[in-house]
């Protein structure tokens, strides 16, 4: 495969079906539409009811007779890039490998260790490298990444992200407690303040304008930093404007351990609070374990979750609410958690949404549970607001960058013994309506449906089957 | 792609590493090992620690010059064929079609329209034609059918499994009440018996000795059929030997709707012993929501449980306590449950037996968490147990017939940029043991690391990117 073009410097009407998610639990389903993206990669025009013969219309409407077009037809349609709003770049390795652990000693039995032997750059290039072509081949045009706690191989993972393509937030882990082994953590309050800033200095010399990759000060979580530590990061927070992320109430276990170590704050949402870190631009991981109090706190902050099913279901951490959240009106998003999540994936992420759903709603009931439509707008306009991207991506709209995958279902042959090898995962027997194919999609579509992926109109990714 | 041999008619060695289950939880990993198989697709020697070179020692010792040798090597391995012991083949377009439906209206909304449709022999075999390319491009070398209720659609099935080589047990659907629709239901008792034994006749019309496809007696569950209708199939069963399939405390609503149409027994599980059909060769599907007495009765019987937790959960029918039945020595399998069940993948059905397994751990503790190494068992031995074949497959034993899968796991590239398409949906840098390799199988294959299917030693399936 060719390295990409670093831009797509030209005019590009993406033809044919798009859908896209409009509110929460309503899709936009258009099966003919004419999408305008310029030489910078921004949404133009949205034609809507144009034929493949009509095109030559919309060309000299707009004035586009220099432009490319990109067609999908048939079972395809365009679809926004999914947004992973909280995944571990350094933990792709460890995907399946698991066990039956749990958040604390899963921490010590598989993750510190890998994390720790990125300090070796080759080794984190060939752990990077893999991590973000993979992401893109499954869709993600924007991550919140967490990386290692150290410099030079967080602003590997800027760069690499930059290169490819993807939409990215880096963070350097900060932890300065003995909550991590000797041989993984910050030497001081005061390194983890001045590591900090040479990564977020690296990601603004790379991008001055962040228009691919910004930092995130990310603490890995209340247990792994001193109080000053979180303090001070909060100042940096508050100084520098930049988006915070962390781990908030994962396990039970954790959240008594937090009490006991912060036991003069009112809560484990209390200690980001308190430490000038609870604000709307922080993205909170996982969120299983909140009392009514911590909610109401996270709303009135308007601070973002991330709900990391497959993580929570593999570690056995619980079942967030989320409709209780939704109901609240918090922001939510998706997050793959890789490596606590064993799944590169939004679409599998999706799926697990809806799994944990199901099981909180055999407890709490039917309103706990969320459809097809409500996932995939955590997914993409759910997840661009956690990011605090949602006036750039999550869904087509005129003035909007061209975050976009190319999905392709597969038409049974009706004459043939179905014997030939199969392209992708999903069965198109003709007879669906397209709300059918969309859920046969997110059921059982992978990679192999996203023929091509791009990112602020650039083509980061396709596979063989994309003709354009 | 050409039409498959109808026999492997050469006798062959499969070399390279096989994994396989040698009971509950524990794995048996060779790394170097050399299968004989014969021209029947009996496997006559197992030799282990036989490197590449050594194998004109083995092909001398066994008398084997005129046999071919079939490779894997690397992150690849031979894996049994995988046993999905309850999936309604004629559900399968409609697989990721089920909203959030729960059992009783999905059955009429989804299901009887579709299952009535396949009176249409071209239509019946558009879908079977591609089901069962579809199983077998999974692994699936064995599986217990629901048809429909239509003796020719029926009979269709049984001849395509035999023509693609795929071990199915083919059930036409028993239905006579009124809670099927009356454009698709069975006349009266005599006509599901009548139409019943038609179907027998001709699945020993075209197997007499049951190689590869055998009827089995499928009442569709309690519901469905009438207290006589029920009597005579338990007859039918008694009579023939052939072993029987239904459904079993699946929902809540569908327990209730059992206890009032048949107030005189004395629980869903003894409706089926007072009809004569809980034996040891009785597949009962689900086994979600039962007492106490009635796990004991169903031990008791020795009949078998096909746990389907993908459908448990997307139906949000309930989660089946899984580790109890073993705990109490019943035989359990996997069921992908197709359409009830999203995807006609064991591979993910054992991920969602995990999940399933989470979630009960979650509420009862860590003792009801399934490891990957039981899942597996399930897949493979346990389904064997399951549909009474656990003479001839479920392991690699001398004596058992190779019905098996190559399995492909793709080693990551250091020195590339990670920019070439991948082949399969699992990454290996090097430094995973095999244990933590067959775990990243579990959580993260699909049907691309599936090179190549057997089934009693004849090639069934194959991908481009098998090189034998």
């Amino acid at each position: 495969m060719p390295i990409f073009e670093a831009s797509a410097k030209s005019k590009t009407i993406f033809h044919g079906p798009f859908v896209h998610c409009v509110s929460l639990g309503e899709l936009d389903i258009c099966e003919a539409g004419a999408i305008g993206v310029d030489e910078d990669g921004i949404i133009v025009f949205i034609d809507r009811d144009v034929k493949f013969e009509e095109l030559d219309t919309v060309v000299k409407k707009h004035g586009w007779d220099d432009c490319k077009v990109v067609r999908i037809y048939d079972s395809g349609f365009f679809f926004p890039g999914f947004i992973d709003t909280h995944i571990h770049a350094s933990q792709y390795p460890n995907a399946g490998i698991f066990g039956k652990s749990t958040l604390l000693d899963w921490l010590n039995t598989y993750t510190f260790p890998l994390e720790s032997s990125l300090a070796d750059l080759s080794r984190a290039r060939h752990v990077y490298n893999r991590a973000i072509s993979r992401t893109l081949a499954h869709g993600t045009t924007t991550a919140a990444y967490y990386a290692t706690n150290h410099v030079p191989a967080t602003n590997l993972l800027a760069d690499i992200c930059k290169h490819k393509g993807q939409r990215a937030l880096i963070g350097r882990v900060c932890m300065n407690t003995d909550l991590s082994p000797e041989y993984y953590r910050d030497e001081s309050t005061e390194a983890t303040i001045q590591k900090s800033k040479e990564c977020i200095e690296y990601v603004k010399k790379i991008d001055p304008k962040h228009e691919l990759v910004t930092p995130i000060i990310t603490p890995r979580f209340a247990p792994s930093c001193s109080k000053d530590c979180l303090e001070k990061l909060g100042q940096l927070h508050k100084e520098t404007g930049y988006p915070c992320q962390t781990h908030l109430a994962e396990n039970t276990n954790e959240v008594k351990l937090v009490r006991e170590l912060f036991p003069e704050c009112d809560s484990y949402t209390a200690v980001y609070d308190d430490t000038g870190l609870l604000t709307d631009k922080m993205i909170l991981a996982h969120c299983v374990h909140l009392s009514n109090k911590e909610i109401d706190l996270v709303k009135a902050r308007d601070a973002k979750i991330s709900h990391c099913p497959a993580s929570n279901t593999a570690l056995t951490s619980g079942c967030a609410k989320i409709r209780k959240y939704l109901d609240t009106g918090i922001d939510v998003g998706l997050g793959s958690d890789v490596s606590g999540g064993f799944s590169p994936s939004i679409l599998e992420t999706a799926r697990q949404a809806i799994w944990v759903s199901r099981f909180v709603a055999m407890l709490d009931g039917d309103h706990a549970k969320l459809s097809v439509e409500e996932v995939l707008y955590l997914a993409t306009r759910g997840g661009a607001k956690v990011v605090g991207l949602s006036d750039k991506i999550g869904g087509f709209e005129v003035g909007k960058e061209w975050d976009a995958q190319m999905i392709k279902l597969d038409e049974v042959n009706r004459y043939s013994e179905g014997q030939s090898e199969h392209d992708g995962p999903v069965d198109i027997f003709g007879w669906e309506t397209w709300e059918n194919k969309v859920h046969k999609w997110v059921y059982n579509g992978n990679d192999k449906n996203t023929l091509a992926v791009w990112v602020k109109g650039r083509l980061v990714h396709y596979t063989s089957a994309y003709k354009p």
